[in-house]
C-alpha cells in the first residue's frame, strides 16, 4: 500500500506552485501529466526539478490512490530522497531516463522495495536485487516510484483491489493490473508488466493506454518471476508512442534495419486486419473498433486487406493453453512443497496436472507453435502492421475477475511484438484498443507504425 | 571462501569417532563418503546424526580445502546450526533429502548465503529469496552447504580458483567448476550446476562423477542467472544414478511412462554410438572410451549401431553459436550499463555484438533449431540411449580455461536430457566420462538406462 509519511504532505503544495515558472510548456499541465518525453525536456530546461515533479505524481497518488489503488509499494520519503539526488547529478552525466518515474509491476525484483508477487508466500520478501529491466532503467536515471498490483504471480484472473482508472466498479484488467491503471490515471508517466498471454495489452486496452509486449526475449527477463519460460515477456506501459520507444531504447530493444520516419503518414501503407479464430468472442466495443479503425485508415489513404490465419494455425489458442498449464507445472512446484495451502487453487492445480497434458502433448504444442513462428514472419513482413482486437470489448463490470485474454494469447505464443492503442470508445464511453501486431524484431518499426496510426485513430492526437 | 569460525575445529573429531557404533554400514566407510541414498539410510537407522555427518563433510571439506578450492561461499557454524535443527524433526516429518548435504552453484539464489556469479558486479551481493530449485531442497530436508565456483554468470571459459579434484594442476571444467569438483571430491554428495553449452558435463567428465543435465524447462530454472533463456539449464551432480534419481523426484522429473526395472540389464537393449559432427576434437582419451564403452556393452549383450546425425543437423554447432551470442547480448546488457569495466571482455562483446549476428541470422538459428528438436526425439526413440563423447579428452593442464563445451553444445541445443556416466579413464588415468542421451522428457528412462550402463563400464560396481 501507499505510504506517505513524515512531512511529505505539508510540502507537497510547493510542486503547483512552480509550474508557473515554467518557460517551454503549457502551464496549464500539471508535471504529473507529462509524458516521459515532456518530462525530460523540462528538466532539461530547468522548468522543473525533478523532486518537484515527483511532489506532483504523489499529489496525484494521493488524491486518486483511495480509488484506484494501483500500488503494492510505495514510499513517499523514498521517493522524494531519489528526486533530490537526481537533482545533484550534473546534466552532462545525466541518463536517458533522468528522473522519469517508472512503477514496477510486484513481480519484479526491485532493491530497496519487497517484491511480494501477490502471494502470501511472498509477503514482505525483498531480494536485495534488481531484475534486469529495472536495472536498466535505475541504470538510465529513472525515478522508481513502487510497486504496482498484479494478479497472483502474474498467473490468473482473480482480480486484485485496484480498480479501473476509468470506472471504480470495473476491473483495470490483469494481470499488470496495477501497472495499467498507474499510467492511465497519471500516476507514473511509464510503467513495467509482464504478458504471459494478454497481462500487458489487457490491462492498457481496459484503461485506455499505450502499452507494447515486445518481442520474446528481446529484452532482459532477468528478475521477474516465472509463469511459462516460453511466453513471459517483459513489456512497458505510456501515454504516448514517444514514451514506449524512449524506454525500448534504453532497453536495446533494435531491429536489423532501423524504421525511417514516415513522411507521409499512413498513406500508401498496406495493412491487415485480422478477426482471428477467435472473433466469436468480439463484443459490440471491438467490433466497432474495428470497423472504424479499418474505415479511418482507408479514409487516410493507406491500403487495408482483411487476413485470414492460414488452416495451420487453428490449434494456437489451444496449444498456447497446453503450454501455459504445462509450464505452470515446473513454475509453481517450489511454491507447492513450500506452502500448498497458501498457492491459489488454480496453480495448484497446474502443478498437480489436473489438466492431464502429457509430455508429449506438451512437446506437440512447443514443436507446433515453434513450427509456425517462421511461417507467420513471413505473412506480417507483407504489412506494415497486423491489426487485431486487444480484448473481447471494454473493461468488464466488477473487481473479481480480470477479464479474458482470449485475444492476446495467439500472439504471445507466436513470440511476436504487439502495441496497443488507445484509440476508441465503447460501452460507456469506455475505452477500447486495438492491437498492432508484426513479424518478430519487428519492435522499432511496429511503434513507428503504431505513432501514425495513433495520429489517425485518436482525434485529438 | 571457506569459513571455519569458532569452536567447529574443536569439535570435529567427533564425527570419526562414531562411526564405530554404526549398525548397517561399512564400518571402515567415514560419512563424508556417503553417497546420499546411503546417508538417508544412516539417519533413518539412527546410525549417524545428520550433524555428525555434517562434521564429517565439513573435516573432509577442511583438510581439501586449500587444494580443491571448490566454494566460494561456506559458514561451518551455519552448517552444524542447520544439521542440528534437521535433526530435531520427528521422523514423521522428514522430507525425503533429510539431512543431504548439498553445494549450490554461484549463480543460484540461496537465502541466507551471498550469490556472487564470479562478478565484481555482484560482490556480497544477497538476494534472500531461494531460487526454485534450493526451495525445493531445502523443503525436502536437504542441508544447504554453500555456494560453489562458476566462471563468470557461467557464460564464458575463463578459470576460476578451483582445481580438478584428481590433479591440482588441471581444470575441474567449467562453468560448474566448483560443484562438479566438490562432489568427485567427497566434499558434497549432490550439487547443482547448469548447462548453457557444456557447463555440467565437462566438470562431470573432467571430475569423473555422474551428472545429469534434464530436458530444458522440466525443472524450475526461478532464481538463476541468465546466459540464454532457450539454453540454460539447471542440472545437479552425484556419485551414483540413484542419487540423481532421488534429486529428480524431489523436482518432479517424471516420464509419461515411469520406465521398468531393465531385469536383464543392458542385454537384448539397443545403443547408438554417435561421434557427432564434432568428432574431429576428440583426443585419445575419447577415442578409446568411445570404442570400448561400445565393446563392453556388445559384449554384455546389447546391440550396438554408430549413428550419424542426418545431413540437415550439420548447423547445430553453428546455430548454438549464434544462440549464445545473441541472447548474450540481451543477457548482459544490465551489467553492461550498471559496470561496463567490471564485466568480462567476452560478456562485453556480446552485448556490443561484436559477433555482428543479425537478429535475422538469430530466428534462423532459433528456428532452425526448433525445427530438428521433434525430429531428433523420433531418431532417439528408437534405442534405449544415445551414447557420445562428453568432452574432447581428459582436463588439460592449467587452472586458465575451462576447457571445451564442443561435444555438449549439440545435445543443450536439442533441449535433450543428458547423462555423465564417469567410466574410463585416459592420460594419467584422469577420468573421462561419455554422455549418455535420449529424446526430450525421457529422463527417468535414461536415468534407468544409465544405470545398467554403469553396471556394465564400471568395474567396481
Amino acid at each position: 500500500m501507499a505510504s506517505f509519511a513524515s512531512d511529505y504532505g505539508a510540502e507537497a503544495g510547493s510542486a503547483s506552485s512552480k509550474i508557473g515558472t515554467w518557460a517551454d510548456f503549457d502551464m496549464r499541465v500539471e508535471p504529473y501529466r507529462l509524458s516521459a518525453v515532456d518530462a525530460l525536456k523540462a528538466f532539461e530546461s530547468d522548468s522543473l526539478t525533478v523532486e518537484d515533479y515527483a511532489r506532483s505524481l504523489l499529489d496525484r497518488i494521493k488524491e486518486r490512490d483511495d480509488v484506484v489503488k494501483a500500488w503494492i509499494y510505495l514510499d513517499a520519503d523514498q521517493i522524494l530522497e531519489d528526486a533530490k539526488a537526481l537533482d545533484r547529478v550534473p546534466k552532462s552525466e545525466r541518463g536517458p531516463l533522468h528522473g522519469v518515474g517508472v512503477a514496477v509491476k510486484d513481480v519484479i525484483y526491485t532493491k530497496g522495495m519487497p517484491t511480494q508477487h501477490n502471494s502470501p508466500i511472498y509477503k514482505d520478501s525483498q531480494p536485495e536485487v534488481d531484475a534486469g529491466s529495472v536495472a536498466m532503467l535505475r541504470n538510465a536515471g529513472a525515478l522508481i516510484l513502487g510497486k504496482t498490483t498484479t494478479t497472483e504471480f502474474a498467473a490468473n484472473t482473480v482480480g486484485t483491489k485496484t480498480s479501473n482508472a476509468h470506472d471504480p466498479n470495473r476491473t483495470p484488467g490483469g494481470s499488470s493490473s496495477g501497472s495499467g491503471a498507474a499510467v492511465a490515471d497519471f500516476q507514473a508517466p511509464l510503467a513495467l508488466g509482464t504478458q504471459t498471454g494478454g497481462s500487458m495489452i489487457r490491462p492498457a486496452s481496459f484503461n485506455g493506454t499505450w502499452a507494447i509486449k515486445p518481442t520474446w526475449n528481446s529484452v532482459s527477463r532477468e528478475g521477474q518471476k516465472i509463469y511459462s519460460l516460453s511466453l513471459d515477456t517483459v513489456g512497458w506501459y505510456g501515454r504516448c508512442v514517444e514514451d514506449l520507444e524512449l524506454v525500448g531504447k534504453v532497453f536495446g530493444l533494435a531491429d536489423d534495419e532501423v524504421p525511417r520516419p514516415l513522411s507521409n503518414g499512413v498513406k500508401g501503407l498496406k495493412f491487415a486486419f485480422m478477426k482471428t479464430m477467435v472473433w466469436n468472442h468480439a463484443g459490440s466495443g471491438t467490433r466497432n473498433a474495428f470497423e472504424s479503425g479499418k474505415q479511418l485508415l482507408k479514409d487516410a489513404g493507406a491500403e487495408v486487406e482483411e487476413l485470414d490465419f492460414p488452416e495451420e494455425f487453428s490449434k494456437l489458442p489451444t496449444w498456447h493453453t497446453v503450454m501455459l498449464f504445462s509450464d505452470g507445472r515446473v513454475a509453481f512446484r517450489p511454491e507447492y512443497y513450500m506452502a500448498k495451502s497458501s498457492l491459489a487453487p488454480d496453480l495448484v492445480e497446474h502443478v498437480e496436472e489436473y489438466h492431464g497434458y502429457t509430455r508429449k502433448q506438451y512437446l506437440e504444442a512447443f514443436d507446433g507453435i515453434a513450427a509456425l513462428r517462421p511461417k507467420w514472419d513471413a505473412i506480417a513482413e507483407k504489412y506494415a502492421a497486423v491489426i487485431a482486437p486487444s480484448v473481447p470489448d471494454v473493461a468488464p463490470e466488477g473487481l473479481d475477475r480480470t477479464g479474458s485474454a482470449v485475444f492476446q494469447g495467439i500472439w504471445t505464443t507466436l513470440h511476436v511484438p504487439i502495441v496497443n492503442v488507445p484509440a476508441f470508445r465503447g460501452e460507456e464511453n469506455l475505452p477500447i484498443g486495438l492491437s498492432l501486431t508484426s513479424a518478430r524484431y519487428r519492435d522499432q518499426n511496429l511503434m513507428n507504425v503504431a505513432r501514425e496510426v495513433g495520429k489517425v485513430w485518436i482525434k485529438d492526437s
